[in-house]
């Protein structure tokens, strides 16, 4: 961000000093001990900047589940109260949804929408075209495109755009794209592939090293730990997560780690052996890593 | 930028507060009476650094030519000058060539280089596709290069690059271009588009409302005043840019003003009667709306 801001903990419940549960061969978020501390940080944070005199102008998260910082997902009701308390400040709510929208990691088309959040601000990018061509869009409200309406001489529009701004063919594979994603069809296929991921990760609970499986829509990830039942990590020197994907890779299988993190985050058009393959994969190479 | 930076004047001769010199009909870069004061500027800035027992780690600037802040060209040994400040520094260069570069701004196929400056970074895009698709390129020094390498564990990689980074298509679409580029028939064809832009903006100075016309290699500017003689401008409640550049889309050639400056740009493949026809155009369009 190009002027001050403010930060507050984004909630990660495998590794959250507030969950005081032991850990289970289960996703953190279902079987966290806690009372949402990271909701009262929020809400501090904002009642602070308010005994000060002021409101904050914006809040910005990922929704669902934050990309890459180590594809961390929220417990289900976190965004729809952050948000409740970001709207009583009369604060305008930004949703990156680059990764997270067009029906990546939710079961909504958009993941603020799964919590019936509507952001003031919606930044969407990867899935307008389907990752072949460069795109992105900032959706916003009436009224903030009314803020930059005005005399010419008043400068009140906004000038920052760049060259390659609507470029005429990521436009039109940005339509074709999303035409596609919005038929029923599509839409059928983005539950199974969600249902896939869900059924077919299971198996993975039963290795050692595998500490935290948690999805959000069809965004899977595993935190791979050198010990589970003390949430001990692996030593970044033994570069676990790039090994694993080598492993994978020559199984024909690529997919990148975010430290010790595995990402499972296949194309919508992903048959389901396919998605079988990538688990195999997943769990050969776990098993012949760790 | 993401962190503290200084800011140094950049030349505008033709309204720089060192130059001396009565308006002609002429390129306010020839006919400008000072000691290039701006140099000295520049030199007071890296010692007052200095000073401070710190020097600056960068130094940033378009070469040649400014672009969205005015078309503003710079004089000749401007840059050799505050290039050999920054080294004498052991501040490393930044030169921003994405409009400049790849044969655009100079007569060399980077900006620098008519200046006889090699850059540390050097910062390219619009012309590696032809504009036709989004690409962009920082190219730097082995010794930068080599800055980022180191064990997994230290963190050295530079993690920071986006989704859209290496695109194929737009890959392809810059070998394509650059092999354009690069062929004896295009440089011929950038040093004939440089003539006629030279020559055919001649009549212009016959205009009241023009009062600085400057070429930087394949670009040429022409700012609008209300009056030469004292170089008063247009108020911009009379969006003379603007009414300039809708005459001339009229007249089927399509530009866009920067304020009161209108910019002359043609792609490399102009013909000779194209460029002819711009200018017929731009002065119809003046003559008719000034």
């Amino acid at each position: 961000m190009l002027f001050k801001t403010d930060r507050v903990a984004s909630p990660y419940c495998y590794r959250c000093p507030f969950n005081k549960a032991k850990p289970e061969r289960a996703d953190a978020r279902k079987y966290r001990k806690c009372n949402m501390e990271c909701v009262d940080l929020v809400q501090q944070k904002f009642e602070r900047r308010q005994k000060r005199g002021k409101n904050y102008a914006a809040f910005i998260f990922e929704p669902g589940i934050q990309g890459p910082a180590g594809m961390i997902a929220q417990p289900k009701g976190w965004l729809a109260k952050v948000a409740a308390i970001a709207r009583e400040h009369g604060t305008q709510i930004v949703a990156d949804e680059v990764m997270t929208g067009l029906g990546r990691a939710s079961s909504s088309y958009f993941a603020s929408h799964a919590e019936k959040v509507q952001p003031d601000f919606l930044c969407i990018a990867k899935g307008l075209t389907g990752g072949y061509l460069p795109m992105a869009a900032t959706l916003t409200t009436q009224a903030v495109f009314d803020a930059f309406l005005g005399e010419y001489e008043e400068f009140k529009t906004f000038y920052h755009g760049h060259s390659f701004t609507g470029n005429p063919l990521g436009a039109a594979a940005s339509l074709a794209s999303l035409s596609l994603l919005e038929s029923k069809k599509t839409s059928q296929q983005r539950v199974q592939l969600q249902k896939s991921l869900k059924s077919l990760s299971k198996p993975l609970w039963k290795l050692d090293a595998v500490g935290d499986i948690r999805q959000s829509g069809g965004v899977l990830a595993v935190e791979l730990v050198a010990d589970w039942k003390t949430r001990k990590p692996f030593p970044l020197s033994k570069q676990m997560g790039i090994r694993v994907c080598d492993f994978m890779a020559k199984q024909g299988v690529l997919t990148r780690p975010i430290g010790n993190v595995i990402v499972v985050m296949p194309p919508f058009c992903t048959t389901q052996s396919q998605v079988k393959k990538i688990f195999t994969a997943l769990q050969a190479a776990i098993s012949a890593t760790t």
